[in-house]
């Protein structure tokens, strides 16, 4: 028997309403990259495209921004940490309110997660909380991994002040918040998975202020090398082909008209449950900035029930960051504080059917669904 | 300044012959699957594309074959050796007659590389003379990492038998062996970067009729999840996307007709260089099996030489594997044996120009200016 090594991930059943139908550029829209690739016969290894996509994406950015691309986000926060020489083994504090990639980032690079809990109006760590954490860590920390929730972005000059008095290395993992990332100060990783506002499949980048550390993990996606073919600092491989980059230039290129469309249904969906008010939005969610997914938070104790509601009317949901990383086995043994917002988000918080094509009827099945759910209203 | 972190990389100068000219499927050669993506609307997480290709990978290697995809080679190599759950910091032994992606990736796997001298005829490991060498081993030995050099096969059966007699694991750094590795008694990666004889930009596979290695890479690849969002072991992200499975499937549908071509340039090759016996070919290259580089051997102390006499009528070369990895600044603090063969390969072996699209012309100009350098008949 000849088998392909495929996991089993969840799909949708058919007649159901998907949580997410994610809409990347038409064999079309990319086609004439393609044909640029096809004459210069360069297909990685840094070629024209993949230069013309970094430039673009740090074009997004407040002066002075490199942008390093990287096969995806969780691989640029594992080579940024590394690329910051933290001492081995030593605490990055991070939510544990976050998908697990966060977590495996930093174990990736040698580090140790240590778990923090998040405020409960932005779902994010509190830099003023995280200081006053400091002095009961379990050993040395030595940065932060603050996470922009869902899309939403953290207050940075917090964060600068933080960096500045601490000392510590601040690295935020933006992965969802291709839209409100615009400011290189704090060195920011933003996912372009195909999940994302904007995606190209499976990629990320690193986009940074600070020149050097922007070079290093350059490097480091590339064997250590820097202009000849000597490996001069320990690095792998992590370079996005240029195929990836001509999915992520026809992205760009419909961006300004995908974001209005993200806008629009994420006004749809505001609409939509603007009579419901025990199921509130993210602060600035749709308006503000946009993101693929629409959380919202339920009062406490209705996320499992709600799911369950709304699946019975076909409607599918989805607790994207579960009950929070420390509780996978994966992350068991890790040091962490208390987490009591953390689990209360977790029986609170889901994520509801949004799409950038998303259908007003479908807008209706989801708030109608979700009004069946007891203690909704 | 808004600027990409782009490394500077060596690029052919205007009017000299490139030692490499890959040719990936063309725009027209992809189109259809990009259609199907369009389509499906499903970008990465092991969609319809990527089973497919991991299928047809699979399909090329003894029964039991299970093929796992991963970003690239190099990452297949660090997550294999981490799914092996050796000790965390031992040794591996290594030839440092490689590219320096092997020794990388077990430094990424956090294992030791241990280097060690190749043989002299195949240019690499010999099980026999590893076996020698374990005795005096300066550490715990998990594992060997044999390199199959420039895409010829090593002896497997002397392998299996080694793994046997030994216990260790060993596993296989076929990267530029697509064509030759047929067989998945031993674990083997296989890259399909866009300088190899199969490629699709950046991409590596794992193949192994060890269904529970294969899976558990598997499961590394995608946060350690299995069926569930919850991740159970130790991960990254490490997906291939649908559009570079679209690219795979391309190069598929092509590879019979393209082999043929490898084939045909090799013969080229071979035909020009028969009247320079002092510059001999790998046994059985590009008529045993074809892969991407036309490595040849000159006699001792040659290769510079013959580099700079070749540079000096427009004939580019590449000292593929440089001097050994263990002269990198990043390895230079891991264990080795004495490398005297490694160092004669370094003074004796170059990389001469060679494509799919060769032409006569091309191998003309190559033998002349080969022929131009002292001590070359």
């Amino acid at each position: 028997m000849r088998t392909a090594a495929n996991a089993k991930l969840p799909t949708t059943a058919p007649g159901n309403l998907p949580v997410a139908r994610p809409r990347l550029p038409s064999a079309d829209d990319i086609l004439p990259y393609l044909r640029r690739i096809d004459d210069a016969r360069w297909y990685s290894n840094f070629g024209p495209l993949l230069t013309e996509l970094e430039l673009r994406l740090a074009s997004r950015f407040t002066d002075g921004a490199v942008a390093s691309t990287v096969v995806n986000a969780t691989q640029a926060l594992t080579l940024t940490l590394q690329a910051m020489d933290l001492p081995a083994g030593s605490l990055v504090a991070t939510p544990s309110w976050t998908f697990v990639a966060t977590a495996h980032a930093i174990a990736q690079a040698g580090l140790t997660p240590w778990f923090l809990d998040v405020d409960h109006a932005s779902q994010m760590l509190d830099p003023a909380l995280v200081r006053e954490m400091l002095a009961r860590a379990p050993g040395k920390v030595s940065a932060v991994l603050p996470v922009a929730a869902h899309g939403a972005m953290p207050d940075i000059e917090a964060w600068l002040a933080f960096r500045d008095e601490t000392g510590l290395a601040v690295l935020l993992d933006a992965a969802a918040a291709f839209d409100a990332a615009r400011d290189a100060r704090l060195p920011t990783v933003v996912s372009l998975h195909a999940t994302k506002v904007l995606g190209l499949g499976e990629g990320g980048f690193l986009v940074t202020d600070d020149a050097a550390l922007a070079f290093r993990v350059r490097r480091m996606t590339t064997y250590g090398f820097n202009g000849t073919r000597e490996a001069q600092i320990p690095g792998t491989n992590a370079k996005l082909s240029e195929y990836t980059a001509a999915v992520g230039l026809a992205a760009l290129d419909r961006w300004p008209a995908d974001r209005l469309r993200f806008f629009l249904a994420a006004q749809h969906t505001r609409i939509g449950l603007a009579m419901t008010p025990s199921a509130s939005l993210q602060s600035g969610w749709g308006s503000d900035w946009v993101t693929s997914v629409c959380v919202v938070r339920l009062p406490e104790g209705c996320a499992d029930p709600a799911t369950e509601a709304l699946l019975g009317h076909g409607v599918e949901t989805r607790r994207w960051w579960g009950d929070g990383c420390h509780l996978s086995a994966a992350f068991a043994g890790y040091p962490r504080t208390d987490l009591p917002v953390t689990e209360r988000l977790s029986r609170s918080v889901i994520g509801l059917p949004f799409a950038i094509d998303l259908a007003r009827e479908d807008v209706d099945r989801v708030v109608l669904a979700l009004r069946t759910t007891p203690g909704i209203a």
